[in-house]
Parts: structure tokens; C-alpha cells; sequence
């Protein structure tokens, strides 16, 4: 199996709130919206992040949990670097005006780091990650260290 | 916001056990390894997959859901695209020896593809998939249709 990540799927309660969030509250934009089914959104060189209909997710993939209406959250987190602690405080600011039911704002980790989460609609964690020790090579390769 | 996702980070409860079905399973290399921390692997462009000790996320990211132990599985899916469906269900195959919980070889989609599914040992669900209306471009921009 090659060693590649395409789509990421979420399971969405309600797509076009969820499509709203990220593209009227983030200000990003979409590749294809099937209404009420599924928005794409790239997201990378060549990989999308796919917002799908819970219910529709569930007759194909089988049963998930209930992210929505559960106390935790989904035991995923989506990272977004950034290149310095005063953006990632920035970026928490943009998803709270969005609408985020959950925004931490940005601490001085022990690995060397700052770094703040917020959740979207359905409780999917983003974590804004500012990383002094983790650096993109030109070919898209990610280096820790130095 | 920038459109962008860095890394996606999976808590799983044993970081040597998810590591083994990676790397010894699927055949893939890691790009960095804290024993019974986190292990990252490159998935794409820029872009990481991070195995966390689930115990240590819920210490800084607060409560997850917990996915071994339950009947549902995540509510996300990872996708790996590839060129045909026979590939589909050669990758399903492989996932399978690597001692894969759940396998659902490949079937046709009324969307126009195919596709399956496998779960790795926390039950994060990865759907392979051969989809002939969807292309990058070689910028990386995803294209639907044509």
C-alpha cells in the first residue's frame, strides 16, 4: 500500500451548516457541493477534506459514533501549521467568530511549541500548531529538527 | 484561515501495536518515532499522519471518545485513492494480512467508482478507492469530472 492520504471524510449532522462554517466562517472555498450530501474542499497538493451527510456516511461505512451529541470529542485531531505563535491566536480568533462551540487559545507546549485547538460544528478538533522544530523541504517533505 | 491541513494526528491506545500494523503491516516508514509517545508518518505532501498515545492526547486535548471499545467506528474516514479497482482490493488484501479487524472488499458505487474499506487495530477506517472522475493535476489541485 503506498504510503499517501487522498480524502479526508467527515460525518456532518447538517452539511450546509457545516459547508457555511468553513467557507463563510473560515473563509475558505469549495471544490464540488452536492447539496445536502457532501462539500470537497482542498485542504493539500492533491487532497481534499470531504464533509458527507452522517446518515449517508453510515449506510455505506457502517455505524459511527455520534460526535454531535456526545460530551467528548472525536479522537481525530486535523492540524494546521502556522509560522508563529501570534498567528495561531489569530486563526482561534477567526473560528470563534465563525461560530466554534469550542476554542482553547494558544499555550507554550513542552515539546517546544505553541499551540491552540478549536472544534467545528460537529466537535472535529482542529489544533493551530506553531512549531519552531518541524519544517516543509521544497519537494513537500517534512523534517523534525534543526 | 489558510486552506491547509498539516497533520492528521489518530489517538490510538497502544503506539507500538499502531506502529507494527503501519510500518511491519503496511509496509510504510516513519518519519519519526517516540516509543510509547507518538509516531508520525508522511502521507502526502507536507503532510503527516500522527499516531498518539491516546492516553497523552486526552491530556492535552481533553475527553475523546474512546474507539477501541466500541461497536461504531469513527466517525472519519481516510482515503486513499489509486489508479483501478483491482488495486482496491489488492491494498484491501494487504491491510487484511496485516491483521486488519475489519474488511469490506471493494463494490461498485453508484457515484461511478469503487471502493472498500478496512480498519486499522483502533478502528480508524481507511476506504480505498479507484475513482475515474477525479484527477490531480500535476500542481496538485484536485479536478472533478472530465
Amino acid at each position: 500500500m503506498e504510503q499517501s492520504l487522498s480524502v479526508i471524510t467527515l460525518g456532518v449532522a447538517d452539511v450546509e451548516a457545516a459547508r457555511a462554517f468553513y467557507v463563510d466562517g473560515l473563509g475558505w472555498e469549495a471544490t464540488l457541493v452536492v447539496p445536502d450530501d457532501v462539500v470537497f474542499l482542498q485542504i493539500g497538493h492533491g487532497m481534499l477534506l470531504a464533509l458527507w451527510n452522517a446518515e449517508h456516511m453510515t449506510a455505506e461505512a457502517g455505524p459511527i459514533m455520534d460526535t454531535r451529541g456526545s460530551s467528548a470529542s472525536a479522537p481525530i485531531t486535523l492540524g494546521h501549521n502556522v509560522a508563529s505563535a501570534q498567528t495561531v491566536d489569530d486563526v482561534l480568533r477567526v473560528a470563534e467568530e465563525a461560530g466554534s462551540p469550542l476554542v482553547h487559545y494558544g499555550e507554550h507546549r513542552e515539546w517546544g511549541g505553541y499551540s491552540g485547538y478549536f472544534t467545528d460544528l460537529d466537535g472535529y478538533r482542529w489544533e493551530i500548531v506553531h512549531n519552531p522544530g518541524l519544517r516543509v523541504e521544497p519537494d513537500g517533505r517534512v523534517v523534525f529538527g534543526g
